[in-house]
């Protein structure tokens, strides 16, 4: 019976990739191109960037780790107060309210019963995009957007850019963490926080502050079972899943940290996975697209020290 | 306390969209241009059109009902191979055999417990893309696509264009469905189906057959349980949801079909639903996106006589 396969390699924002030998099984032996997997594996010790500690939540439910890196650079109003909920306690108790199919899945506490802020902040002005400048480092990608005039990759981040207005954004691709907000721009306190789990919902692209992304335990969100109320919200306490705690990196002993390493966006193993992932070579494609989608590239992770 | 809400109504190929009622909870009274939900309401019952019992499949799991339609236009061989292989009970007791999470959940037999093909085909030519007639009803986006000259809609399907080729062919949107195969381009015989479960992925565009769209029960398959195995694939017995049974609508008895009914896309309702989403004027909006992704437009679906 052939082999159970249709792609060779991990896709889009997912986290884990394939190693070498697992890709080596499903190739002929006589491919003689670079591929992804072994960029990657072949990728120095420098093209790896270590988890700022403080830039780092971890998201603890009852299944597992969810390890979250935040986007300071982005929205860094945001980020600091949700360090400061976060600090307080805010979350742990808190629940996911949210599973919706194709969409995003959502955290915080349901409505009504949402603890006080403490020191934090209730209102913030937007922080959904932010000044080109020459120092932004910016790994632009060849083919078209439906949504933006560029895009591309900067610091770890997949993003957009405007370069008429000056204006760069984070884009919401599979896996990236949102501040839900009501109609007021600035209602988005960062109590309440969504990850995309399902084809980019670009139109929210500059309508909604960007705060990072899951770079572990992605599945463990995106199985949340779907809320049967309006937009995927849970009816009842007994759907939500409750939070166990949720913490900053910074602030958990350096032992229990979780060592995760992303690949630097401006490093040569990057351009390389790209231009693998944009050209497939691989034995299995009939038709090279040699074209793609901002939120269709892998940014890849390690736990630190791990030769793939 | 705000209200829960990030956005007013269905998005991408997501198969539930809000009632207008209650769209109008979380909207200003005083918005008077056509909503989304106020218009796929207000189409006409000819807008609607039901599906074609002998190209719709139920694939009933423990969980629940899993309605597809069939693509026989886009894959006349394959389809007609798959209800082969249904009619023969063939995947009566096959299973999920895969979850990766952002990318697919396949159905099928574990490697080596496939029971006989009886009278399907076991390889079929490649199905990947069918030549552009002057009789092919086509509404084109008008903005840029990452991977195609040319996206839109034909017959209720998200297609994609190449003029210069003379060709189209059906787009990896979330919800689609096509037949797993090995690295020859014709060992996709229907035996082995996928889903897309996270951000399309465009790439395996022409290089694989497509035969379809989930149109009700998408929630049952994107909420498996991420498989442990290289690409996702489940490990051990256990893991697997066992299938019930696939049958082609047409066999089941009228009074027990699921009676589901698209909205056309050539109707002037779909065309003024995709603006509606292209252009973004609820309140929320504080920036109008002005553009769409062929993956981000909903393809509504509605019990017959189902008033919206």
């Amino acid at each position: 019976m052939r082999a159970h396969l249709i792609v060779l390699s991990c896709l889009g924002a997912a986290l884990a990739c394939e190693t070498p030998a697992e890709q080596a099984a499903n190739l002929p032996a006589n491919d003689s191109f670079p591929q992804f997997g072994d960029i990657i594996a072949g990728a120095p010790p420098d093209a790896w960037q270590a988890l700022d500690p403080r830039n780092t939540l971890y998201l603890d439910l009852p299944q597992g780790r969810v390890v979250i890196r935040l986007a300071e650079q982005w929205a860094p109003v945001t980020v600091e107060n949700i360090r400061t909920l976060v600090r307080a306690q805010y979350f742990d108790g808190a629940s996911i309210i949210r599973s919706q199919d194709n969409y995003v899945v959502q955290w915080g506490w349901p409505r009504g019963q949402a603890p006080a802020f403490g020191a934090a902040r209730r209102t913030i002005g937007p922080e959904f995009d932010i000044a080109i400048t020459p120092e932004m480092p910016f790994m632009a990608l060849p083919d078209p957007d439906s949504y933006a005039p560029q895009v591309g990759f900067s610091n770890g981040w997949p993003v957009a850019r405007d370069p008429e207005r000056g204006r760069a954004w984070l884009t919401h691709c599979y896996g990236m963490v949102g501040v839900a907000r009501g109609d007021a721009p600035n209602s988005g306190s960062g109590s309440e926080l969504y990850v995309v789990i399902g084809h980019a919902p670009r139109h929210l692209d500059r309508n909604i502050a960007m705060v990072g992304r899951v770079v572990q335990g992605m599945e463990l969100l995106s199985t949340m079972p779907r809320g049967s109320g309006n937009l995927g919200f849970y009816e009842t306490a007994g759907e939500r899943t409750r939070i166990r705690s949720v913490k900053v990196a910074a602030d958990v002993p350096e032992a229990e940290r979780v060592p995760l390493e992303l690949l630097r966006t401006d490093s040569d193993a990057f351009e390389q996975a790209v231009a693998s992932r944009r050209s497939r070579r691989e034995a299995w494609f009939v038709e090279p697209t040699n074209r793609i989608n901002v939120c269709n590239v892998p940014l890849p992770v390690r736990l630190a020290g791990e030769s793939r």
